[in-house]
C-alpha cells in the first residue's frame, strides 16, 4: 500500500508513505533570503510538521541528504542540526556542495519510519 | 531477496528490487543534444518500459530526485513531467541544479513499489 | 525497529538499519589528496568494513549514489568499482557532477539488503 499527502503544485506529493518508510520531498525555507542558520531552522520545522502530520517525529528519521550552495556554510548549518536532534536518534547524513538551488542556500531530503 | 536486472557495462543494474521496491538507476536521455523537454520525454519513455518490465508503473512511483545543469530549464523540464503523471500517483521529488552530468542536461533516479 | 550505529560527529550515524535495509551515510575517502582511484579505494575498503560489521556485504548491494567533482576521472573511478563488484551483484547507479565535496573527490552513497 502507497499512502500519499501533501499534493503541491501538480508536480509532488510532500510526503509518500510504503512499507513503513516515509519519503519526503526535498524541503527548502520559506524565504531563500533567510541566513543558512535561519533556512535550516525553517527546514528544520516544516519537517517536523509533515512527521508528526504522518504519524512519525524526527526521532525516527533513517537517512538525510543535504544539498547546499556554498559549503563554507556547512559549520553554521551543523550548528542547527545538532541542536535539533538527539544523539541517539540520529540518521545518516550526506552532504552535497551543488550549483543551483533555484536561490535557495539548502535543501533538505529526508526519510523516516513510521513506528 | 535481492531481484537484479539489465545489466550494464558491468557498472550497474537498471533495477533492483528488494521488499517490494524497485530501485532504479539513473537514466538520461538517449541523445544529450536533445533540448531539455525532448530529454525529459526520453527519460519517462524509458522509465515507463523499466518499470513495465519489472511489474510496475509510473502510478507507484515513491521518489524522485532531478538532477539538472541548468536550473533556467526547470519550468520546461515540469511541463513534461506533470503531462507525464496523474495527479493522485506523484511521487516526491526534489530538483537539484547540479554542475555537470557527462554532456546531458537531466538526470533522473527513482523508485517505485511494487504492487 | 530502527537500529543505529556508527555515531560520528554528534551529527550522524554510519549506518541506520530498518526493515532489511542497511541505509549508509556518505563516504570520502580518508585522505582528500589522493588521487580518485585511490579516493575510490578507500571508500570501497570502508564500505566493505561498515557492511560486514552490520552482517551484509557488498554482495547485496542495492543502490549508489556517486558524487563526483570532476566528470573526467569517471573512467578511473570506473575502473576501482568494476575491480570491486561482481558483475551478478552490481546495485544501480547514479553519477552526479557536483561543485564541492568539502575538498574530496569524491562522496558514496550506498544502501545494502541484509541477508
Amino acid at each position: 500500500m502507497v499512502k500519499r499527502s501533501g499534493a503541491y503544485g501538480g508536480i509532488l506529493h510532500e510526503v509518500v508513505e510504503h512499507n513503513g518508510v516515509l519519503y519526503l520531498a526535498g524541503v527548502v525555507a520559506e524565504d531563500p533570503k533567510m541566513d543558512v542558520a535561519a533556512q535550516m531552522r525553517d527546514i528544520t520545522r516544516q519537517i517536523d510538521e509533515v512527521l508528526a502530520a504522518n504519524g512519525s517525529s524526527k526521532d525516527h528519521l533513517l537517512t538525510a541528504l543535504i544539498f547546499i550552495t556554498d559549503m563554507k556554510q556547512k559549520p553554521a548549518m551543523n550548528e542547527v542540526w545538532k541542536a535539533w536532534l538527539a544523539p541517539k536518534h540520529l540518521p545518516t547524513r550526506a552532504t552535497i556542495g551543488v550549483a543551483d538551488l533555484d536561490g535557495y542556500m539548502l535543501e533538505v531530503v529526508v526519510t523516516a519510519a513510521k513506528p
